[in-house]
């Protein structure tokens, strides 16, 4: 239990619409002296589904007595309710290929305080990205992925699990993740992948729209689901691009996107901003 | 009055911030059988101020009713609260000089009901926006600027007083407000500069852009205030120019800037989605 | 032959790719006394081929005389090579269905001298659109596409044929074209397409965008060819969206990126700039 | 000398317009065996003042034997003109203070091969920016200035001079530039400045740009001259903000603006791209 005071809070609340269930929460809250700082809701025409993240306050109280205004507010419209400290770290782990360039964007935002997490281990197939993790010490991990995939998986899953990790996020990670292991971390695993979904999923999206002779290439940042390049999308960035850029250009320009739409992707998870719903996602800014 | 069931309702309220504003807003609308569809909120952290925007629904009362919700809750917390309903259209008045591609785009999003207004009136300084003004049948009246200023400000005055004007709008008006019209109009009164400011306010601003060299040129959708070009900024556009652009296509790439960023504020404004606040505005998305 | 002293031309000329091939052409405009204005070249990499643009003047003559230049040089490196006085107006038809958005931005940039052309027609199959047409005093033929799709597009034939139309426009007009109709107008003939492909290709496009939950919309301009939506592209344009729009909110931000992308596109084509090259094109800006 | 066969060359050209200078450059060079892979060009109509690039290559000679094709050919035109192995590293100095955002993207870009450069050396006036030139390997030196200007300066100086810098590129660096030292490094020193310039030259943009209520931030990449903030731009970057985003969120919105403007302009000047032309830049993409 956090009681410290001076604490902020996130609370993250879904529920089916109906009639008072915001009245429900920001009256409980009020009573027992919260203070609402921000608020953000949104109701799914389609689904019936209503979503509010908030952002309160309290001058002389914490978690404990966070939890015993929500949850009888929460039973009371059947609503599903959580809440952090935004002091609090999530534990990510970052997994990697041969390129560095995501990689480096989120551990120097990480540095410089712009993502709310600890970086617990970053894991590589190529050995190489060991350079990065000692820079900004984190443990590194290399798992081969020859002769054996499954090995390297089990590796993997083994980690996560050791690290206790909150958040796994696929920096350019070109390994197809199995099943059970995206089963495991679903809702809590990241992939940025290089194109503009759903234009250009699967292998090679760059030489894809060279070929198509695109004027834009982009970057989508999804959590990972079972069917690959097709989970729920979170962010995504483009940059125009011309004839005279080659898959060689477009490949440079779009690592820009990539590392963008990831990072804010990120940020965006780490910060309780995103509710996946079916699909798709609902994202407070 | 209007009571007319299945009507949906903005609310618009301001207030110092202070434990509870939201739960007695909520609380009230909730007991009094309102449903919330959307909410939005701000506190602006140097001033201690708080704004809210909700969008309402009752299944068998109207706007007397939600008078009666409201202004209990607002007087506990010294709130400044208003409504309208969603169906109502405020009355426009265009005002325009020689360039007509903003005019023929907020003609065009109105009459395919983008934008929830009436345009009861275009007012020009050049007759021939009178053959826009027949096309979507709107009243024109045309305005010489020579040989006074003075009398055609009051014949200007006139026509917003006559047509009982909600909102003017200026569409590329290229005369100078008096101070008392401003006056009368404040938060009332939007006004489209062709550059992004505050770079490049006052005259000629393409020509001053091309001088400068910039690489990016805009627009900016401003409240009109006593000082020129100097009013709350509402909405900004830019676009990508180069050294091939003379003065000449920065004004046509700017044009596309400046009808964009106009819609958009005039759209945001009808919708009751911005609050001015000082020299600065919430914009509610 | 326009021999008019004071006109600009423009040279468009394809080869494959040689030594000496652009000394071939400057030298003979210079031996001659034409001064290059603008000059714009590329070499496609994989198939070897070269393109070049060039803006050209002569002080006391005219097409005669650079027919006369540049047919010999063209003669000597194979090329294909073509020429048009820069103030020619290619004749234009717009076919449109019931959305008019498109059409009026088209026809304001028309009247306002933003595209150089001449619009000779509008055709659509929708009554609604003939105000418009009437508006901009361009003759509008309303051609039913019930019972008969075949002799609805044997009208448009017919049409495009007796107006001597240089390109065809189609401006979010809803019909499949039979394919001998588009072999007829091959590399003259562009469409707007309301995604961002070849992202959610065929029917209802900002449905699939809204179902599948991405974060930006877009119109592609393209060529149109015998299969639908897979001509060569032109010109892109994107706008961020969120969870909040529902399918009618994207159909109005898309709205924007349409327009821009086709008339964006339409430039392009008037003022030579553009080179089909097989599936892809070549784009001087 | 460098007559390494396989090389590309890049030619940069300069002089007054005039009928046949294209032709001049580009018949010698097609009589001497050159194949111009790539051409731009570009006149500007105030000045009459006209610019060209070009990429050449010879498949069996050098450097020697394009002086003697390009030096005759620029004479009779009285052009200046200069040339430079695509090979070459030109070697570069990065200047820095506290944050360390730009300075770990150039390192990164460069490591990764997309700046084609030699980073010589590090210079920052805080010490912790050792740490990054030591990841990179790349000399760094501690320069305090406190408590004297002056006597830093003169180290920096010495150090550009010791270093034989072709290019100094200020990474936020936070000191005014003498102006003796600014005359030394004319059009070759580059500066970020972290707004969308010429709005909020001068101290703390971010803290203007939040006063001032904008809705787009920005930053601007220009050479260094004697006036502050003034110089020659050449790559702008803008992003979006909103009510919501105080002045410490726009800062950390703008370092994405900063890095991308500043690595942009530091590729395309040493890809002699760039052309300063007076108060303005003509940028060849």
């Amino acid at each position: 239990m956090n009681d410290k005071v001076e604490e902020l809070w996130c609370v993250r609340m879904t529920c089916d619409d109906q009639t008072g269930v915001v009245a429900e929460f920001t009256s409980a809250l009020a009573r027992d002296g919260w203070n609402i700082l921000d608020a953000q809701q949104h109701t799914d025409q389609s689904s019936g589904r209503f979503f509010m993240r908030l952002e309160v306050h309290h001058a002389s109280t914490g978690e404990r007595a966070l939890e015993e205004t929500l949850l009888p507010a929460a039973r009371r419209v059947n609503a599903e309710v959580e809440w952090f400290a935004q002091s609090r770290k999530p534990r990510v782990a970052i997994l990697a290929s041969k390129t560095t360039h995501c990689v480096v964007d989120l551990l120097e935002r990480w540095r410089t305080g712009e993502l709310p997490c600890e970086v617990v281990c970053i894991v590589a197939n190529h050995e190489h990205i060991g350079v990065h993790a000692s820079w900004y010490d984190v443990p590194f991990h290399h798992v081969p992925f020859h002769p054996s995939n499954s090995e390297a998986f089990a590796a993997i899953e083994g980690m996560l699990s050791q690290h206790r990790v909150d958040l796994t996020v696929l920096a350019r990670f070109m390994q197809i993740m199995p099943a059970e292991l995206v089963a495991q971390h679903e809702d809590r695993m990241l992939n940025i992948h290089h194109s503009f979904l759903p234009s250009f999923a699967g292998a090679k999206p760059y030489q894809q729209a060279h070929q198509k002779g695109v004027k834009l290439v982009g970057a989508t940042c999804h959590y990972v689901t079972a069917e690959l390049d097709q989970g729920p999308i979170l962010e995504q960035e483009v940059v125009r691009v011309s004839h005279r850029d080659g898959p060689e250009e477009l490949r440079r320009k779009g690592r820009v996107c990539e590392r963008e739409a990831l990072a804010r992707g990120v940020k965006l998870h780490l910060e309780g901003r995103v509710f996946v719903h079916g699909q798709k996602t609902v994202v407070f800014p």
